[in-house]
């Protein structure tokens, strides 16, 4: 890469310039003059690589340069940072490897790519002593990266819990507000444009998942290995468990959870249930929120909008900033990319969800007869899982079966599974146990 | 400053081995794994300036050399950043401008000193090339420095309300949760340790008005003038306050409070009204809570401890880290003290109170009679005034007056106030006229 001398402009080049790089190119222009006040020198898009050449044209107008080639972008000489916006495993890989290749640094959004090519993407940026900066990956346009990174690195990280999903999170909050279905949500959602016509990567956990690996690299210095992580969606949530979840003073949040054990390291995304009266239970709607625990600091929240094309844009900026304000120290002395110094990551394990240790909620269909719960409080004593609560509903006019609701305190998973499977083999009991995890989240 | 060359440890010298000199001894030590696996390299203290040589031996081992005189650390050649944690405006000063004079880097968790001397502070520092880091001078363990001055470097900064002072929230919580006066619950907080014998500087609001300066230089790139903030504290609060505040949907809440307005800047720290569904509304206790709203990411809240031992030290060290990972770049190259490059500050004017737009909880003691609210609406209509909302209370048994509360719309203070002069001379109202300002922090 070119020496870049003070007060040059840095050039930059996009690969897309669909919602967030139309946002990042309104953001540069609008706010101009206050970034280059802050970064000291002018950061300009002066190429994007577009899919349709005449809608880019009208959005963007004639003062930087369009290709539908972004080899034409990755590879122009005359730029400093690529922004990659194209999202996916396969073209984004290449691109950016090929931008790094060509000495250029990088800034993405795109946190299926790390998640699971991060640590070749990595590599191949420390060889060439280029940087890729990630803040828009994770929560949109919370600097959560950074505070992971930079602002607790005092701190022995010691578990880290998000809502980083928008659609889930606003699909759990209007499920509770309303009484409302599932299906009848997702359905409002898409019309909304909070969901995608195929929600799979948000209502299934996959997107929390990909943020979640990023945040458990950063916070434990481990490499990327996102097979590994346990993903578990929404979708078979129903609002009777809602209900009753709030009746027990808790809330059902789509949760990122990673944590430090003397085993291993959790890695897990699941519905949860967390006390009400926590902070956290109170981000409503598509808002994003990360709770970290550090053993300094002890609890800290970063909470925003995690979606959307300007707040998205919001984190792509000021990774721009950021690597223009890093050009000229010494690659060795640059914030390491996943917090830790490439050298010294950990081989931690990932731990199986078998050998997770948490709450539960356990829902039961049961025959309204004499004995059944003493059945079931046997099979937990003697498998060592001790209960935190437990409520039998009462059964509806006609009804043979109630519902029992049992909250545990904490045990292994593998414990809770072997439990389940003994209470559903009781004749007593009606239909599939509903499992949903529960966290206390004390800071 | 001499080269420091790749790996070499960085040798720290701390002024004052408190709570937080003490505490960030000990989190260096306990984590020294983890923050040279960060930092590349190891950060160690090597010299102490404290006031009992005895009880520091005793606390610190024979590990790092003890002095009792400051200037022995920031004039030891083998030091490369000075940790100033002695507080107050005088010593403090001359000791972080000798420091910076000797081309030492410096960390400072002093708000009071950077609030009131900073300007000059910073120049000295750039004119050195050395960088002063300060982010535990506000909201203690929480990255908000960071966050305000790189996280959203994208973003024209419209507003920042920070909950900055933990004695004062403890304190109002307290007031709210079991109905106890003001007086009442200061005794109780000195006795817990979470207010000083002298409260002034936190009940005065006088220490969230030195954080409030900071963040909004950095947020607006404006330099320090702290003789222009206005600050009121919370020892005039009543429970009855809270109460009425409760009841028509709001908390009270000690807020630091800038805004950007096409006048000019409004820098405020006084108790405030807020929706109670905010999310700021309701961090409670000692906790700290800042709400940042930029033009392209909109709200974000940055939450966690303000305060204490190690969540203070936990900034220091990141400050540590963080100076450490910049120790190579070109000078003009690092972040900015005040996020904007020293020679593009704006100088755009803080505004008087008198000019500051906000809404208002007013509070009146009436007499029972006819016409009383007749009166006080013609008042406020006059003066263009609006009315949010009215309410009246019972008078109690017996008694001739009764409270009458009113919210109003934005209006600009210098209006209020002749609307408070104007009702406190009617002869149907007994007593001063209560004046609470109220935000909607709408984002």
């Amino acid at each position: 890469m070119e020496l870049i001398t003070h007060m040059k402009p840095i050039n930059v080049g996009l690969l897309g310039l669909g919602t967030v790089g139309g946002g990042t190119l309104t953001v540069l222009r609008r706010n101009a003059g206050e970034i280059t006040r802050r970064a000291g020198r002018e950061i300009r898009v002066t190429m994007a690589a577009v899919r349709d050449l005449e809608k880019a044209r009208k959005f963007a107008g004639n003062e930087l340069a369009i290709t539908t080639n972004p080899l034409d972008v990755v590879n122009n000489p005359d730029i400093d940072i690529v922004v990659e916006l194209i999202g996916g495993y396969t073209l984004a890989k290449d691109l950016v490897l090929q931008a790094i290749n060509n000495g250029k640094h990088v800034v993405t959004a795109n946190k299926a790519l790390l998640a699971v090519h991060g640590n070749e993407i990595f590599k191949a940026a420390q060889d060439k002593g280029v940087m890729v900066a990630f803040e828009a990956a994770v929560a949109g346009g919370i600097p959560v990266i950074k505070a992971l990174r930079e602002g607790l690195s005092a701190n022995r990280i010691e578990w880290i819990a998000g809502i980083i999903n928008g659609t889930t999170n606003f699909i759990l909050s209007e499920m509770r507000d309303k009484g409302l279905s599932f299906d009848t949500v997702l359905k409002q959602a898409q019309d909304l444009g909070y969901a995608e016509a195929d929600p799979t990567f948000d209502i299934e956990g996959v997107d929390a998942a990909h943020k979640l690996m990023i945040m458990s690299a950063i916070g434990f210095g481990i490499p990327m290995q996102f097979d590994k992580a346990y993903t578990e969606g929404i979708s078979k949530l129903t609002k009777e468990d809602i209900t009753y979840a709030e009746e027990l003073g808790y809330r059902i949040k789509l949760l990122g959870i990673t944590k430090r054990t003397d085993k291993g390291i959790e890695l897990r995304v699941h519905p949860t249930l967390i006390p009400a009266t926590r902070l956290i239970a109170n981000v409503e709607g598509v808002m994003n929120a990360v709770l970290v625990k550090g053993d300094a600091v002890g609890a800290t929240m970063y909470y925003g909008r995690g979606a959307g094309a300007e707040p998205t844009a919001s984190a792509v900026v000021a990774d721009l900033v950021d690597v223009t304000r890093m050009l000229t120290s010494d690659p060795e002395n640059r914030v390491p990319h996943l917090a830790f110094q490439p050298d010294a990551l950990s081989n931690a394990p990932i731990l199986s969800i078998e050998d997770v240790h948490t709450s539960y909620y356990l829902r039961l269909k049961a025959f309204d007869k004499p004995g059944v719960l003493a059945d079931v409080t046997r099979i937990l004593a003697d498998l060592g899982i001790s209960i935190d609560a437990m409520v039998q509903k009462e059964p509806a006019e006609g009804e043979q079966l109630v519902d029992v609701i049992l909250l545990t305190h904490l045990t292994v998973e593998k414990a809770i599974n072997q439990a389940i499977a003994k209470i559903e083999a009781l004749p007593t009991i009606a239909d599939k146990v509903t499992r949903i995890r529960l966290e206390q989240l004390n800071a």
